[in-house]
């Protein structure tokens, strides 16, 4: 690295900073370098799956064990530049850089770059199984969240549905335990071999549960079979309610967004006419509640059609 | 073709285009021509099933493939006429016909429309196998898609939720690549022919976590099975929330209809009557909204009510 | 029968009429008479069920023949009244007794009586498969709707959502047949037994969209693998969109029921006080809708509250 | 037990009361003995399925029936402890102590506690086989919902939709039944010894419309597998109706809670601001009614703008 004065030094710290965290805003060459991140972590992934078929893994071991090394090393800067630019983030206070950056490496988003690269490391002070190796480079799948915004929604109703959530697990939880131990003392005479332990036979009620229901482990006594008509009947319905609750919630959740458009829109018609910047403004809020153009639109004339009709109470 | 003053033959083009493009509305030669391509298309596929099957596609060679000619060529000429009148549509510019049909041939419908004889003038050109050549005839039954505008609210809804529904993707796609890597270290040793390599192992991942489970790829050891019950457990909840998704947007959907309706009955009862030709406006609305007479009917009651309670305080 | 005067013999009808079209509410007579003929159907389906299992049918042979006997005398002795008495409806007119009768006939619920005693009968004329005899018998079960009130709501909601449900089952058929062709090309050399024929890999297509999966038929190349879990993750959607949209209809549903109610409430509320009349007719009304006494409370409570806040403007 | 005075002794057994019915709320002292009841049951339920699978069931023999002896011990003495202190109850009548005690030892939290410990007692006086033994203290696990506050929205909303789930499980059955009879007609012939008796068909039908599918029983002919198609898409559709059913409840649960909240704020905001005491009520609410801070943030937003548009009117 060049010995440059420190204004040169900083716009560079700015710059790298704006570079890595736009994504796919801003200039063209945030968008390239995000590009080729994203492509080399999918490139990085299909390699792991494709090289652990033995045929093409062995005949290209060389080539895929460079690519693997590029990629550290370009991960590994990518890394490296993350935690020296973190400083430039809005939140930081600058008057703590290293503060700043040790908050930053304990932060999600550096844990799973660290992820991405430290297997690579750590084999060479601890010898790790390959297999295991290889199961850990596909961790690099998790860096595309840097690039996906999408995921906070998802995120968010989730977290508001934790308790309701945790609550279905709990039943679930308990429906399979009782549901398996019930199976084994109905099941274990007659099949010794696979109802051998009450593990074997939760494993049944899980794979009954969730409707996967492989058939490597099935009741064959009547009373079994009995039985266990009660248990999928009821565990169809009790596995797909965590599910439901969610869908139930994101319902909730688009019609929250929704009512909080209305008010604005609302707010906009109140003189009667919609003004080139409040349209800005309710074109803007749309799109960041996911909401068409269309569906804005339609609003806007049902709205103002309902104005029509009550603000005839004005006048009285 | 005969030939035709310049008025008779612009008549004819009018005539054939409300033939070819009013589906089963209109007059009766309408019905007739729609009602007959449908059956021929039905007739097609059918065609193509049963001749799969050796015994009777061996026997009956010849006749399969007479009515495949017969096919292709009424298909031929309906295409051939469907961009011949396609300049008589409403949104056509009379003054550019070779653009209009130029734009035509290559919206969706006609792509459609063309994919279903297409294969057949290519094998003359180009060595098909025979496998595929029927899997392409079997193309013809997206040509249904002409008289079936009830697809129009889906494709809606899933337009608008493809940003949600390719986050839910994305998702899924990471869980089953991550839960596969991690099944393959766990299974590989034990299972060194089913979980030969990483494909096999995302294989069994989708298997599973759609619920399919065949059982042809099961894990057999003992933290295998632990894990996989995680995963089971996860994955059923991941790979429902796309439609639960969609069931929240559908539930929106039908209620922003409703609403739209609602104003419009609001407008109606006003003056205290709703006079036949607004009956006739909110009839014409609640068929397009797909909203029964019923609901309309109670729609109007309640509101009735609300407004005998609410206007009570424009007496204050 | 003895012979009785005519208003005797009027009085006589009204009461058999009564006894048998009053279900489980009214005298303990009618009560008894439905609990008897439910306990018949339920034991009648019983009955065919184990008697299908050898060696109990084998032995008890003469007993259950005796009791289809026993049971088919009596529900063509209840058909024959249910005919006779179907004069006394309130929606028939008294003077065309005999169109009554045959319109009541045809009904849906005389037909399924009908069906219950029909192939006993005609087991005499005709010969009929022991086997498909027995499961002609099943259909006594249908029987069971005369007494189940509940199922309205359902066949309503199943009727509103019929157009949007044959969209869903038409691309499902659409999804199905493709799926099935592309698999067959994909895997018939590889597993020319198993995917022997189109309607064999419509049949894996079906097993595998609805997520039954019994593994009898699983693609085992790469190709078709691939392909397959695209086919999957596609059909898991899909497959579950009708169900959706009918969550979404029952919600809607739902919420209208309330809304009818609120629009009562407010209605009742507009004076300050729900009188005791008023409250007979909410508490009547919430029954029929399906809503607890306690939604009714909380209802009560909270729009009392909305009165108590927006009143204030009616002294302005 | 020292022998101590009168007020002593009530002192005490209030204080056990708060020791076992505040759960984790309260003192430090509740929170451990919470703690260590549920890690014991816990530590139970895992004991049971540990020692289910022989090889360390049988080394551990003594250990086990130790650990079993002193849990007995403590949930004895916890059970003994529950009814004594049962007195204390708020809504219990301070004059008839043995009422309230009979009445809380019926109830069903203390019978879920007495099956936790029945089994170990009637062992000595019946031979329970070991099997069934261990089912029976897999109970232990109930014992949890002492400690989980969480389960009763879902029980409520269970309880309210009861009549509804019980139309779709009567349809269900019906269902089940029916086309097992018609599977067990159409295969009877071809596999004999599969579709043995209409019972083993039943199960086919369970197994196939819950979408678990094992293969353990599938149909071979021609006509068995095309009416399957037809059960499968059916069923599959049935089957998910309960489910929606609920989502459709635990939605419109959601937006009643939501609706009481709203009417608070709207009364909490009626003179413009909302002072502390105002809103220490609606967080306390929004915390009842599982309502995120956030989204009491946003309505109160949302709603002061609503009020800001729609007052102007007052001033006409």
């Amino acid at each position: 690295m060049n010995i440059a004065s420190n204004g040169d030094f900083i716009m560079l710290k700015r710059k790298v900073f704006e570079l890595l965290e736009s994504g796919f805003e801003g200039s063209i060459y945030n968008k390239l370098l995000s590009g080729f991140i994203v492509i080399l972590i999918i490139a990085n992934v299909i390699a792991v799956i494709v090289e652990s078929y033995a045929p093409i893994g062995q005949k290209y071991h060389d080539e895929f064990h460079l690519f693997n090394l590029i990629s550290v090393a370009i991960f590994t800067l990518e890394y490296i530049a993350r935690i020296w630019v973190s400083t430039e983030a809005p939140e930081a206070d600058a008057s703590k850089p290293l503060r700043t950056r040790v908050k930053y490496i304990f932060s999600s988003v550096a844990l799973i770059d660290l992820m991405a690269i430290a297997p690579f490391f750590l084999s060479f002070i601890v010898a790790i199984d390959l297999r295991y190796l290889r199961m850990l480079r596909m961790l690099r799948l998790l860096k595309l969240t840097h690039y996906f915004k999408g995921l906070r929604l998802f995120i968010n109703v989730l977290k508001q549905e934790l308790p309701t959530i945790g609550a279905a697990i709990f039943i679930m939880i308990v429906l399979v335990t009782l549901s398996g131990s019930v199976m084994y003392s109905l099941e274990h005479t007659a099949q010794p071999e696979v109802f051998d332990s009450i593990p074997s036979a939760i494993w049944w009620s899980v794979v009954t549960m969730t409707t996967v229901g492989y058939g490597d482990v099935t009741p064959i006594t009547f009373l079994g079979k009995f039985v266990a008509t009660f248990i999928m009947l009821l565990g169809v319905g009790v596995v797909a309610l965590p599910a439901a609750m969610l869908a139930a919630k994101f319902g909730e959740e688009l019609s929250d967004r929704k009512k909080h458009l209305e008010a604005e829109v609302a707010n906009a018609l109140e003189d009667g006419v919609v003004t080139v910047s409040e349209r800005a403004v309710l074109d803007k809020l749309a799109e960041e509640l996911n909401i068409s153009q269309d569906s804005l639109e339609k609003l806007l004339n049902s709205r103002a059609l309902t104005r029509y009709t009550t603000t005839s109470c004005e006048g009285g």
